[in-house]
Parts: structure tokens; C-alpha cells; sequence
């Protein structure tokens, strides 16, 4: 792989750099110190560039993938039946989710392009229909994906410009890193900050450190100072006492996971801040794409506190850098943690902004069904 | 300085280890990876290690500067008159305070040394009396400390421990550092744990990391695991997720100064705490000494944030690593927060515990003058 560094373009920062026939990755394992692009060619390229975490983010390293298979085909020289070129791709795509096998975005997606590709070459006459669809089908999760968001950047931004009253612009809090390098592009809830920077309505953005692993001093600093939007970063545990210092207007912070009642799992501290928020009468938003949404789980309460590894607390930099905690002292270390639905206001999606149906819960299925 | 290594003693940490004529540091700047004591001949080790920061904490240095010179003048060749004592005296307790210039508790304490040593001298026969009574001052300044500080840790213990119920023990969560290596020894709200400890009445401790500079994985964790003390150490953004699993039963924190009512400034990331301890039904405590309280304070509006250096937040281990956020980003680093005494169960004081007199605030001056 070839590396490039990327010149301070104007705009919004972009992680997944395609057009057809090119992909460039922007090398996050190199963030914020250096903004170094990868030249992906084929899947190969692909899979390391996953496997060394360059991409992250569970939309991101999906499309990533499925568009460095894209390159591959694009000009690939193939003599063999539509079976053949069907057969080719699913035998790439198994590959390519070789490179993290635990990711379940990434395999979902590999599963759903293979059984397109299969289901062409039932009735296509060559082998570049199949390579085609596969493009276009790659083509569309990008587009889609950054499609999605600016919805969901348009819908909060809207919702929360409407909520201006006297004020001319407003100031918002978010945790961890939602932005265009955990999406492909533009991002969920600094998807929200970024619209309302350019609709003229943000005063500032805060950004937590989001310890133990830093994406918020790492990942959103670099962004927002990217995009030019005025931001501070603070640590996680001065949240409470900047609200109290009355600097926030509002909230808007990402979701791994939405149960049906709208509890949300998402980056351990979401859910101190939600606290401080709801503390001290500060609006609370998640903002998420409609697929964050588990119907099949009715409440927080089902979702499981996945644990992540010591070395995060024990070692500086997350991890990576030497030993700062006590030998022999235990640690939890929760990926995330849970906000119950009481604590948030509204919920942002591509489809508009659910509302509470009562004090505690929302009507997410009611709201889905409406939307379709 | 000889450094010497300290083998694993049973029994609570010391910083400050001494006896007429010897005294020894423990280096804090290599803690929690060595445990290194370093020999203190006189003023001018002393002067040495504070500025070093060997030892750190207000109450640590004041006393460590004074036996330092204690240590000096034990067993000094001195041909001189009282007067001549008291000068010299005088002067080096003038060089000590320039290890530190705005350590006011150091001041203050060298204040009242010079003061007693001149009114000594004032009646003195010889030297000797004047050297005498300034190396009894500062032995009682030690003595003192640690006196208030296992009276607090007794006060809290039993509070607690009249509290327990059906319970056979509790767990208790603290913030930042205020053991040991803070003080002359034993500590205030780690003082309590250790207390907690000894009548063995606690199931755990929790420490939090205590973003930027990470007081609590570096020396809390430490304190801990060298006193065998039952211990986890989490981010400060895990305090509600571990507070809504149900496994902490009281908060109890240290105080920077606690205001006439009861409003207790404190390390950065305490009131977050607080508010999670009330949003979850947890008993939230300050364990300090009366000299911590300021009656000339009403209130904690009255309390100016002092910030701290951008740098530790941007880069790794509280700024003394590489760099880890984006170049370009603001920052705020206040270096305490006001918990206002609403969201306080107690006070624990060395001359008892002090409770609300209203919901809202305490009488700590009625609490003060009925403990004369």
C-alpha cells in the first residue's frame, strides 16, 4: 500500500476516500498526530488495512470492505461463467471477514452481498453482470450510510434549532467519537454538531476524553478541529461541573445498541453524563441510524455489559503506553454502560426524531411502523 | 541522598517515616512501579525532595520541610547564643519555603515555627533549648496529623459501621488520592477505608482513575494493594454504571475546603460522583480535618476553580507522556468542582461526625464550637 498525505481540504472529514475504480483510507492507528491516507487495491489491502485497525467503527470497517473487494473487480481481467465470477466474490468476501471475525456488521454485510451475487448469476449471461451488481451493491452501503446520517444530522439539527427561543446559537456536549471516522462520512452525532455548524446555530462543541480509550480527545478533537468548529475538550469526569458552569444547552451523543423502550447502550460514562444532564435540565439526545434499533430487546435490562481489557486502566494511552496503575490492583472496565429512556429527551434518526410517548418510554415500533 | 529500597512492611503505607534523628521519604515520583525511601540528612534533602516532588500533599510537605530541619539540628555543633539559634533557624525555614513558594500550608506552618522559636529564645539559657523546643514542634506537627487523621478514619469507620444493618460489610467508592502519600500518614477518606478495614467491616474498595493526572490509579491503587486492602480500580466515567450494578454502598471523598455550609470543594470529577451517589440512593461522605473547613466561606459560589495545564489532557499519563489528542483543540482543565452540601450525607472530622441541619446545608460553626 502506497501512503499520501492528505492536504488540509476544506469540509468535512472523510475516512473513506472512493470513487469508482479508487479507495483511500484514512490511517486512524496514525491519528491525530499525522493524517496519512492508504491506497487500497484489492481485498488484500482491504483485510490488513482492517486487521491493523487503519479503519474502525462497525459501518466503517464494513464498507471499507466491501468497497476494497469493488476496486478488485473493478478492472479484474476474469474468463469464467457468472457461477464462476458469483463463486469469486463469495470466496473474497469469506476472506475479507477473516480479517475481524467478530465483527457482526462485517459479516452481515458479507452474508447479504454474497447471496446477491449468487442470485444474479442465476440469470445473468456474463460474469461482469455479477462483478457490476456487486460494485453498484457495495457502491450503495457508502452512499447509503453517509446518506443516512446527514438525514440524522438534518433531523436534530432542525429539532434543536427549533428549540432556540432566545438564544442565537447553542452549545452541545458529546461523548466518545460518532463522527465521519467511526461512520463512512459525516457521522451520527457529530453528524447533529456538524449541521448545526453550518446552519450557523452552534456556539460550541465540548468533547469528553471518553476514557479509558481516549476517542474522544483522539478521534473527536481531531475532527472537530479538522472541520474548523469552535470545540473544547474536557475530562470525563468535569461534565458535571461544566453543566453546572452553564455553558450546555443540549446533549447529543451516539448508540451501540437501542432497545425497544429506547433505553441506549452506548460508551461507558454515557450514562454519568445523562445523570449530570438530567441533573441539571439539560436536553439529552441519541442520535442513530434506524439499524441501531433492537426491537427484540423490551428494555436496557437485557443488554449485557460486555467487559474490555485491564491494560486500558493499568497502561497510559489506553493501553499503549507504559505501566501508570499499581501492580496487583483489580479493575473493571465496562465497554459501555446503559441510559435508561427516563433520562433521554428525544432519539434522532434518518427517518425524523422520536418523540416520549410517556415519562419513561418511548414508542420506537409505533414510530418505525409510521416511518415506513 | 543514599536511596535505599523499602521491603513490603506489614501493616499501613508511610510516606513519611521517621524517629528522632532519622528521617526517610518515600520517592512518590517513581511510585507505583518502585518503592524507594530516600535518607533525609537535613534542610537542604529536604528542600531537595519537595521540590522533586518526592513528597507531595499540603499537609506532607509542611511536615517533611519541618523534620528535615529537625533532623538538621539534632545534632548540630552549635557555638552561639539563643538569639543566634532562633536566626538560624529562622533562615533555613525561609530556604525551605522556597522549595515550594506557593505551597501556603508550608508557609504558614514556617510561620508558626519561626514565631515559637523566636519566643523561645526570648528566655532561653542556651542554644540547645531553642534547637529542643523547634524539633518538639515539629514532631508534634506529625504526630498531629496522623492523630486527626486515624480519629477521622475512627469517626467514619463507626458512622459507617452503626449503619451496616443486615449487612456484614460495605463496599465503599472513593475519588483522588487522600492516603498515606497525601498526608503524614494514614489518610482521611482513605483513613475511614483503612478503619473500614482493620474492624473488618469492608468488602471493597473502589478507586477511580481520577482523570487528568491520575491520583487514584497511581496512588490510591497503591496505598491499597501495599495495605492488602480488597481493591478495583475503575474509569471515572464507570461511577454510575458500578453504582446502578448495586455493589457500592457509601461514597466517601476527601475535601480541598469545606465552606461555612457545608459546600466542600474538592478534587475535579467529586461532584459527578455525588450526583450519581444521590441519583442512586448511595450515602456520599467528606472525610477532613476541622483546619480544611473555612467559615469564612458561606458558600461554595465563593470558591474561584483554579485550571490546571491544558497539557494533561492532551497528552498521555497527566501530561508527562506523548502527545495523544489533536493539535488545535481547546481545553478546560479545572482542577476541582464544588459538591454542594445537598448532595452530602456527613462530614467526618476528626472531633466527630457532622450532620445536616437542614436538608440543604450544616451548622458546622455550632458543630465547631460545641466540640471545644
Amino acid at each position: 500500500m502506497a501512503a499520501e498525505i492528505n492536504g488540509s481540504s476544506p469540509g468535512t472529514l472523510q475516512s473513506i476516500c472512493y470513487e469508482r475504480g479508487s479507495l483511500r483510507l484514512l490511517d486512524q492507528t496514525r491519528l491525530p498526530l499525522e493524517t496519512v491516507y492508504l491506497d487500497i487495491k484489492d481485498s488484500s489491502d482491504g483485510w490488513t488495512a482492517i486487521r491493523d485497525m487503519v479503519v474502525r467503527g462497525a459501518p466503517a470497517i464494513a464498507i471499507a470492505a466491501a468497497l476494497s473487494l469493488a476496486i478488485e473487480v473493478f478492472n479484474l481481467d476474469f474468463s469464467g461463467t457468472p457461477e464462476d465470477a458469483a463463486s469469486y466474490l463469495a470466496k473474497k468476501l469469506e476472506y475479507l471477514v477473516s480479517s475481524r471475525p467478530t465483527a457482526v456488521n462485517l459479516s452481515d454485510a458479507a452474508e447479504k452481498l454474497r447471496s446477491l451475487v449468487l442470485k444474479i448469476a442465476e440469470t445473468a449471461n456474463e460474469a461482469q453482470t455479477v462483478f457490476q451488481a456487486y460494485v453498484d451493491a457495495a457502491e450503495t452501503m457508502l452512499v447509503d450510510d453517509v446518506a443516512a446520517n446527514k438525514a440524522i444530522g438534518f433531523h436534530g439539527a432542525s429539532h434543536l434549532g427549533s428549540h432556540l427561543e432566545n438564544m442565537q446559537k447553542i452549545s452541545v456536549l458529546t461523548h466518545c467519537n460518532t463522527g465521519s471516522l467511526a461512520t463512512a462520512g459525516y457521522g451520527t452525532a457529530l453528524g447533529v454538531i456538524r449541521a448545526l455548524q453550518t446552519e450557523g446555530w452552534l456556539e460550541k462543541a465540548f468533547c469528553t476524553e471518553t476514557r479509558p480509550f481516549n476517542q474522544g480527545s483522539r478521534l473527536t478533537a481531531f475532527e472537530l478541529v479538522h472541520d474548523q468548529i469552535p470545540a473544547t475538550l474536557i475530562a470525563d469526569s468535569a461534565v458535571a461541573a461544566l453543566m453546572k458552569a452553564g455553558v450546555v444547552n443540549a446533549v447529543v451523543v451516539g448508540a451501540d445498541r437501542i432497545a425497544a423502550n429506547g433505553d441506549t447502550a452506548n460508551k461507558i460514562g454515557t450514562y454519568s453524563v445523562a445523570l449530570s444532564a438530567y441533573h441539571h435540565g439539560i436536553q439529552f439526545y441519541v442520535a442513530a441510524p434506524i439499524t441501531s434499533i433492537d426491537l427484540s430487546i423490551s428494555s436496557g435490562d437485557q443488554i449485557v455489559i460486555e467487559e474490555r481489557s485491564e491494560k486500558e486502566l493499568l497502561h497510559s494511552d489506553g493501553g499503549r503506553g507504559k505501566q501508570v496503575a499499581a501492580s496487583g490492583i483489580s479493575v473493571w472496565n465496562p465497554a459501555f454502560d446503559v441510559t435508561p429512556a427516563r433520562l433521554i429527551t428525544a432519539i434522532f434518526t434518518e427517518k425524523g426524531v422520536i418523540r416520549k410517548s410517556s415519562e419513561d418510554a418511548f414508542d420506537i415500533k409505533g414510530f418505525i411502523e409510521s416511518a415506513k
